[in-house]
């Protein structure tokens, strides 16, 4: 960083998403030098199109449609939950997994359903979170993490979001959803990313 | 963990490795928390053939091996560099790479060669770290993190390790040679496995 990270004069970045809990989240983690608008600040955006195939793409899509309205830094996070036993899969589809109308809960019990009858040996999964930084209608970065761990066979815990509940990280006992969030975000995919994004050298106010 | 952290109170840890880098970035990692042995304290132990085709298996024979011979934890860390445009090469063989009397000039050397030609938008790559955590003669735990970049084409940097000043990693200009041990750690795919060993809730003394 050319200046140093400062809580008294923070970067103001603005975080692409009309997700609360990724944007509650971003803001944990990257504290108090960094100001986070979100789109409200930005009311001619409309729904931008996740087309992009993977992680990478979509990050970028979201990022450029909001560096087209708002001159500054711009975030956007695109994630998501890697299943080996289902090839991959819901992957840049994990938020639309179970289709229309789809929420947190009903992708769950989607994910639950295709791994049905599937042993705990063979249930590895992975986070993974693509960051895309943006300025002035260009990405100037983007950063990666993930994090390894299983899917159990029912939901465990209340805190964290989407699939948290049924995800466990390896080497631990709970789910995501039981681990509290400053140990969640220590391990994961989420804090990985943004771990890169804050050390990232070409901040400049 | 059952106790906190606590470096007037460290828990000790044996680490499997003959590679005094990784013993230098694993205690740099760890802080004042943890107490760490290397296998100068286990004379007895010979060479551990790294016979496994994973980074996880190689971990768990490395931390078992050292394990019959130590009551207490056991660490013991295998890790390497994936490059794409090699289909994953140097893999678990890494170390190894440039074939028997291998140093991390020669394997240098040998990636640079056979990336000779390769456009610099077709050599990303990552490095992967595996740490298997053992006791009593058990693998109890194992934790993984991965860090995404590119192999640029000459070494810069006086830093680091291993394949460190051919690796850049994303949203970078500098290799990990170059980046300066705090920053390396905080990235890397070593500090990323390593927070889920610190953060782990089955530690007691």
């Amino acid at each position: 960083m050319l200046e140093p990270a400062n809580p008294a004069n923070p970067y103001t970045v603005l975080v692409s998403t009309r997700n609360a809990h990724k944007l509650v989240e971003i803001r944990q983690i990257l504290g108090p030098s960094f100001e986070l608008l979100d789109l409200s600040s930005i009311p001619a955006l409309g729904e931008v199109e996740e087309t992009g195939t993977t992680f990478e793409e979509n990050a970028a899509l979201k990022a450029l449609a909001a560096s087209a309205h708002f001159d500054g830094w711009v975030l956007a996070d695109d994630s998501g939950l890697e299943v080996d036993a289902l090839s991959g899969a819901p992957g840049v589809r994990s938020a639309r997994f179970s289709g229309e109308g789809a929420t947190d809960v009903t992708n769950r019990a989607l994910l639950l359903e295709k791994l049905a009858g599937v042993p705990s040996n063979q249930r590895s999964a992975r986070f993974r979170c693509v960051i895309a930084l943006a300025r002035g209608g260009e990405v100037l970065a983007h950063f990666s993490g993930s994090v390894e761990g299983a899917i159990i066979g029912s939901e465990k815990g209340a805190g964290g979001f989407g699939y948290d509940p049924l995800f466990m990280p390896e080497g631990f006992a709970e789910t995501f959803a039981e681990l509290g969030a400053e140990t969640k975000n220590r391990l994961s995919h989420r804090g990985r990313a943004l771990a890169g994004l804050k050390s990232w050298p070409g901040w400049v106010r």
